[in-house]
């Protein structure tokens, strides 16, 4: 989970002056998990290339988003694991770095283990080791490791106008779950929970058939945004987007008088995978998808760009997707500015701006 | 880094009770790093073993063990590095995840990155990706994943009486830093600073060659400890350990009045790695060490056991590493308790207890 702003662009600036590893084969930011190669003297005898990302679930905790424990334990799974999906890796397991606040109850505690279990389970893989600390504060980092076939290595990058957008799932459930824990007089409640499933299984179908992939960790928009930059390219959603997100999501926003597009412009994303297909593979790939019981959403096509073009307000809009996505909760100044800038953005939408 | 202590024990139950991983071909604790099948099937076709660690830097940022950006990014590479040179891997590279607390000054951030890096070069190997959040609490979680030859698999288990005891280098120096930045009323000053080189160039040498090896990253103590009860072993001290201890922590403890062995049992280790080597194969072993102009550090011999002997207070006595290893600033309650007890078991070896 990364963060956007002027900071994190100063600390990424710095980390780009890593002196770069000759085994990693992705260019910094080029994909969801770095693709690593396994034994030296270039990609003759490597069938394999190593995926390997990490990501570290603090910043849910302090800010209140995540509380139960087992809740955060299935999170830190998740988060890693769908950055492994996202280029198509098959796992080999997860190592779980665990530091627990002094006096954290024990109940919480088994809870907490038990929620990374379950993720871990819930994707057919397993826990290979870790570390525990004691500190002020629960923070839990998820590294996970998998394999790509070389051939079929599948990023952030390759996708070309005419190629289809898909999404692995609907989406907004990330942002509504935000909505409920932290809108207007709200209890929290979220039906159904948000434990979202890493998709992993269905990212083995897509090397090979996919042109490129990003998780939507930090929401859709904030999606495109980054695979817009990096293929030089722009995205049209398609006129019945509201068709694809999350039916108890929607619910939230239109009871709260907000617009459906928040589902896709908030920052606290679905985990689901942003990917796209070229046409003529799309017969081919809906099919593969069908034999294990996926049914993939058709969210728009890919464009010459700029910019992304969203069906709303009786028109087609430009959305401006850097703006919305620098929004955030805590750098508005809370919850109540984050959806005025919201609903004045839609307002200006309504006027045809 | 982990802490030894009930609620550990307690976590280390619950971690152990997560579903094992058909790919880890080593035992729960039984090395520093897990060492996982890449490929299925068993281990034919498997010339190499993935050995993979993480080690979060938490709880020496809080305790104020560690102030400067620069050490702490050089310690999260060196610890996780550490664990990766004790089974002997070749390191692929490593991920980094930063918690930075918000407000963290830019200089300090360029500060921390240059320690990373540093910490990287002097191990020859890279940073392959990461993981930036803001939080509290400054947070650094390093994870180092390497290769090894699954023929020349070496765990911390495996040593026989007999068995030779060295050490990489000399002992000492992480606990002597502790008391310089803890110790009554000292400054802080360490003459030399504290940014110990992770034994990797060394580690590679020790497969094929070392019959057990484990970092002394929680002391000395407390890794012989571990490692007696992991082989059913004991093992004796040779009667020169003064030598090999750090000159500069040595000189601390004596102008502080404390006991020279204070550098062996304190829990602030110095990433030497402490490894047995074969009767027979001390020569062999010696020479190709000497080859790449390192000199192993004798330390004293497996014994059948139980308990570890240490020549001290004009005698030889077995000293009781659990009850030393589970003494600590904090558990202690503070560096004059701490200190105190040390002083008291000193005592007691004195009359010959």
């Amino acid at each position: 989970v990364t963060t956007i702003g002027s900071e994190t662009e100063f600390i990424n600036t710095l980390i780009g002056r890593f002196e770069p590893s000759p085994r990693r084969r992705n260019a910094p930011h080029e994909a969801d998990a770095e693709l690593i190669e396994l034994f030296g003297g270039g990609l003759t005898g490597n069938t394999h290339l190593l995926a390997v990302t990490t990501d570290t679930i603090s910043e849910e905790i302090e800010t209140g988003l995540y509380r139960d424990p087992y809740q955060i334990g299935w999170m830190a799974v998740t988060a890693s694991l769908s950055d492994l999906a996202a280029v198509g890796a098959a796992p080999l397991g997860l190592l779980i770095s665990e530091t627990l606040p002094e006096g954290y109850g024990s109940e919480a505690i088994e809870q907490l283990q038990e929620g990374i279990s379950d993720g871990c389970r819930s994707a057919r893989t397993h826990v290979l080791g870790g570390d525990t600390n004691t500190g002020q504060l629960l923070s839990i980092t998820g590294t996970a490791i998998g394999l790509v076939y070389h051939r079929h290595r599948l990023t952030r990058r390759g996708c070309a106008p005419g190629d289809i957008l898909y999404a692995s799932g609907r989406l907004g459930r990330g942002n509504g779950f935000a909505l409920a824990v932290f809108g207007n007089g709200r209890s929290g409640h979220f039906p159904g929970g948000y434990l979202p499933r890493a998709r992993v299984r269905e990212g083995l179908l897509l090397p090979g058939a996919a042109t490129s992939c990003m998780d939507s960790s930090d929401g859709l928009f904030s999606t495109l945004a980054q695979l817009a930059a990096l293929n030089r390219v722009g995205f049209r959603i398609a006129e019945a987007w509201e068709d694809a997100l999350d039916r108890t999501s929607l619910e939230i926003v239109r009871s709260a008088g907000l617009p459906a597009w928040l589902l896709l412009a908030g920052c606290h994303g679905e985990f689901e995978q942003i990917f796209t297909v070229g046409e003529s593979r799309r017969d081919s790939f809906t099919e593969k998808a069908g034999s294990i019981g996926w049914n993939p959403v058709e969210i728009g096509t890919v464009t010459e760009g700029p910019g992304v073009l969203l069906p709303v307000c009786g028109g087609t809009r430009n959305i401006d997707v850097a703006y919305l996505r620098n929004l955030s909760f805590r750098r508005s100044g809370g919850i109540g500015k984050y959806l005025d800038a919201i609903l004045q953005y839609e307002h200006e939408m309504a006027k045809g701006e």
